[in-house]
């Protein structure tokens, strides 16, 4: 069976009955194990299995089961749940990562796969974050629940540092646990009866949350695309913007810059070029700015230093990739007041009824956090580790330049993005990840118009991107 | 005006373009203050207007702006939000609070509003989360992202912990930022095409979050009910509990106990029914249990107690309320893997997909809070702060009783349930409010079984709850 062939879920016998261990992934796409089998066998010998077994992979479209003695309610399942293809993307590496050290437990596995940071967070941020804790056992230091907007002055500390002079303000920024989490909000305000452009490729979260909200047609297993959706192809031949006089008319453009996976940053004429073409369709633009701190030429690190974009984006970010806040959670939405539906309806009302019903704030720990990232220690801290990721950047590029592979991104940007020109995606993965113990990520993984690169992520120790860059040395040379 | 007019946002003239101060409470529902009307001066003299000003509340159905010279879009409002009525309760009530304060900028304003805990959480806690996040500056203490699922030993400890002997297993609980933002997880779960029932009153989430997924009619002003949601009404007569033998079959039913807001507790016997009930109709139980800690009679605190819950029924909860966690966010919800959808899928393995698409883990300091929490010193403090609260509560109580009130709740629950026959639930709100500067939350805005009602909320330091008993009497006696 290929590669491929797994990771879309095509006939490969498992359990579809949740032991511990696969839940804990999420995919449920491993072969039988011994401990699989094991459990299996017990549960068969139970009176009542919960849900049977039964052939097939948990996240695609379910197939009858086989075997069902249990109750079963009479609630269908969400269709849109059962167009989703395989599992999530980074649950799905993990797991195979996981796979790999049962099989090698004594290889060093070196981790460039998810894009997950490493380094330590900046002591006078931690140190913020302890006195907060600490102050939470104390009456005067207590508090219960926050506004689910976020603390006014960690509100107003982004607006002054990020958007200073662009006319954001206090009230137009939402805080929240995390870009991902905002994006799923972002299709809660939008509803079902939206359709969305994301860049070819792109972060898997825009896409399979559109899935889920029921904006899409079934996945195309032939063109490896959902229906109703329209895929703006990036490539290394259009600069790795989209060509706008071939994208049709949606409602909803995703699109992140400094890019995950492609590395790639939007020039001010190109995302000029963007908010035009949004005015002209009268769309709105999803800006992603996770990564926009990595920033170090003139491109703009916000939409709303383009003319306009305050009637016509939204911009999602967060502490992540900043401040090493990929575990302690933070992240922010700006919607301006400028931005209205087609009614006139302001979107930051419905927006804020939205975070008012379906959140509750962001940890107040973690909250703290984010406002010593905003002090003048915290910046300098902050952008002493980014500065350190972007070296690792510059060895990853260089390494891979140095063998003759076409190389993009990296500039302005964690990931690399490295062409594998007429291989699977999944088979370059594979081979890496078989010869040399290093996780990477699989180019198809963010759309087809990643197949045949792999993205490498800048984020690891110094000494362990080093002995990454030598085994691929020894690889590829 | 009259109170139920303006918060169901009859006439009320304000503007509808979004300030600082509006936004900052999400419902708009003011009147036009000398600020606000500065705010629309100064605003209409700038060339381009951001929305226009109009007459109107923000979070009802839209009507067409009187005015608009900017962009707009040609996105269409998604009209689910549009059913919404008024502002979620809750930042309404703190609307008000702060409107009366500014009234009586000298009063002592005591909330036994909104259920927000007041008391400093256990030092054994607050100082893990501490350590943790100094952790964070370490190379050894340091971790990116954790598993969407949550921490594998704060799961095990919350199985083993309260659902010990109960057949639910470490990989059964979802670790999440808060119950709250679970049912709104829950409700993309579950999609647009499932019908609920919920008690009246209830939480008014499960409404809210219901209506933004798509799932109901448009709002009925006569009967103060959504379209195509089963109210099951709970009152004195009926013990709080509905009468099922006149509920509809709902493929969803939300059912919360100890309830928010009555603060009746579910029997073994009623909830052996609710089960039973489900079962034949094929439907799935929420479960909501974040004040089970709140019971001293033997009233069951997980529905898993009841034989045959885990094949029909999730059970959503919280430290919240518990250890004092409203700011810092920590909850969980548990999906048994006996779980099943009418075709035998499993609906562990969608939450799951949601999980991993939706939501990025709960922060790690809260997780670690969490996992303190469970220890024995943790559960013996937590259980020192419920004593305390529950005190509380045998205050008001024993205060409305001698007053001659009927009063309801209170005793397996942080909430007591007043009633004033007869009459509007926020003219007793205002009442109250104005002649004691005391806020409570009136019955109704948790649906049309809670008119006639107040809520009182037991959190609050003692001297506060006292002086508050204090001035209730001085009003009614």
């Amino acid at each position: 069976m290929s590669l491929m062939a797994a990771v879309q879920g095509v006939s490969t016998p498992v359990t579809s009955t949740r032991s511990p261990a696969s839940l804990g992934h999420g995919a449920g796409l491993r072969p039988a194990s011994p401990s699989s089998l094991f459990l299996r066998a017990r549960r068969a010998a139970k009176p009542s299995p919960p849900a049977g077994d039964r052939r097939g992979v948990c996240h695609c479209v379910a197939s009858p089961p086989t075997e069902q003695t249990g109750h079963k309610t009479k609630v269908s399942r969400n269709a849109n749940m059962g167009k989703l293809q395989a599992g999530y993307l980074f649950p799905e590496i993990a797991r195979r990562r996981s796979a790999h050290m049962l099989k090698y437990p004594d290889a060093h596995v070196i981790s460039l796969g998810i894009g997950d940071t490493t380094e330590p967070i900046p002591e006078v941020i931690t140190s913020a974050m302890a006195v907060k804790a600490q102050e939470l056992s104390t009456f005067e230091g207590y508090s219960g629940y926050g506004a689910e907007q976020g603390d006014k002055k960690l509100r107003a500390g982004i607006a002054s540092t990020y958007y200073k002079d662009l006319g954001i303000e206090e009230s137009d920024i939402f805080v929240s646990d995390g870009a991902k989490c905002d994006i799923s909000r972002l299709q809660l305000l939008f509803g079902a009866n939206v359709k969305m452009a994301v860049q070819d490729p792109s972060y898997p979260a825009y896409v399979d949350s559109s899935v889920i909200m029921g904006q899409t047609g079934l996945y195309q297993k032939d063109i490896e695309k959902f229906g109703n959706i329209e895929y703006m192809r990036c490539t290394a031949e259009n600069g790795f913007f989209p060509d706008l006089t071939k994208v049709s008319k949606t409602d909803i453009i995703f699109f992140c810059s400094p890019n995950n996976p492609t590395g790639s940053t939007a020039s001010r004429d190109q995302l000029t070029k963007l908010v035009q073409f949004a005015r002209e369709n009268g769309s709105i633009i999803v800006y992603d700015s996770a990564y926009s701190m990595y920033i170090s030429d003139d491109s703009p690190r916000s939409i709303f230093e383009i003319p306009g974009a305050k009637e016509v984006a939204i911009e999602t970010s967060s502490f992540s990739k900043f401040a090493g806040f990929t575990g302690v959670r933070l992240g922010w939405t700006v919607v301006p007041k400028e931005l209205v539906f087609s009614d006139g309806f302001p979107v930051a009302k419905d927006f804020n009824r939205i975070v008012c019903t379906c959140f509750n704030g962001a940890s107040n720990i973690a909250q703290a956090g984010g406002l010593a990232c905003l002090s003048p220690e915290g910046l300098k801290a902050m952008d002493d580790v980014v500065t350190f990721y972007k070296e690792n950047t510059e060895i990853i590029v260089e390494t891979f330049t140095s063998l003759g592979f076409n190389v993009y991104g990296g500039k302005n940007a964690p990931y690399v993005w490295v062409h594998f020109p007429g291989r699977s995606s999944w088979d370059v993965f594979a081979e890496i990840l078989e010869k040399t113990h290093l996780v990477t990520t699989p180019g198809s993984g963010f759309g087809p118009g990643g197949e045949g690169f792999i993205r490498v992520s800048a984020f690891g120790h110094r000494g362990n991107v080093l002995e990454a860059c030598k085994r691929l040395k020894q690889l590829y040379q």
